[in-house]
């Protein structure tokens, strides 16, 4: 989760949403590591989740990420838990709760639908504290915006 | 819709899932077209709607879709439809209903929700024979496997 915080810290350095996430394989190694990149590439979908399943899919040559396990600062969005189904992400571990966009413990909670056809093993608030804090400024641009 | 069949097909002659889409601009000028390229990127998350969203946001230099049509030829299932929210598309015109895997009128239905922030104009079932005999073959091999 350490890596992921980096990760967050280097986005916000970039100017970036204050996310970061890595994937981790059956081993514990690092397959990937990304914080959000969605100014810099220009593309609303280049959360930090999405980033970090596409490269580890990649250096796994194509195998899904059942045996897995992703790292995130926050609840991960509709749109990186519904893809998390499409990798077959084994577990999913992350920070700060995320009651306005979130998509694991808020909103449509995909994971919880009968008809989720791969469901992550999900555990929510790891170092909690400090992952609010780190986003408390975006949440507050945001709910004032 | 004739280009996102073109582009089905297309993905079908590679082996891919058949599914295509186009993404048209506020003129009709056609901003970016694909099928779904999962296994040749070796990437999940490479569904046709996904490449074309992030294709046309890049060829306008970072502006969302607000003003801009989606064209599938199947409903787009809750990772794509939830990255269309963070697109900004204004409106999906979709072809075969997708009860098994669908987020726009099945499963989560996602632009239905209270908690949507932004929701795309939705038209489904255009040319709906076509796609869903185009799409049977890849249906009827899901099911039985």
């Amino acid at each position: 989760m350490s890596v992921a915080f980096a990760e967050a810290r280097a986005a916000a350095a970039r100017g970036e949403v204050p996310v970061g996430a890595v994937l981790l394989g059956p081993d514990g190694t690092i397959l990937a590591r990304a914080g959000n990149r969605t100014e810099e590439l220009r593309d609303p979908s280049a959360h930090a989740e999405m980033l970090v399943m596409r490269a580890a899919v990649q250096a796994r040559d194509g195998a899904r990420l059942s045996d897995c396990a992703l790292y995130v600062t926050l609840e991960p969005c509709p749109m990186c838990a519904a893809a998390a189904v499409h990798f077959r992400v084994g577990r999913i571990l992350f920070g700060a709760y995320d009651p306005k966009g979130g998509g694991v413990e808020h909103g449509p909670r995909l994971f919880a639908r009968r008809d989720c056809l791969h469901r992550p093993e999900t555990i929510g608030g790891l170092r909690e504290r400090e992952a609010a804090t780190m986003l408390r400024g975006f949440f507050r641009d945001r709910r004032d915006g």
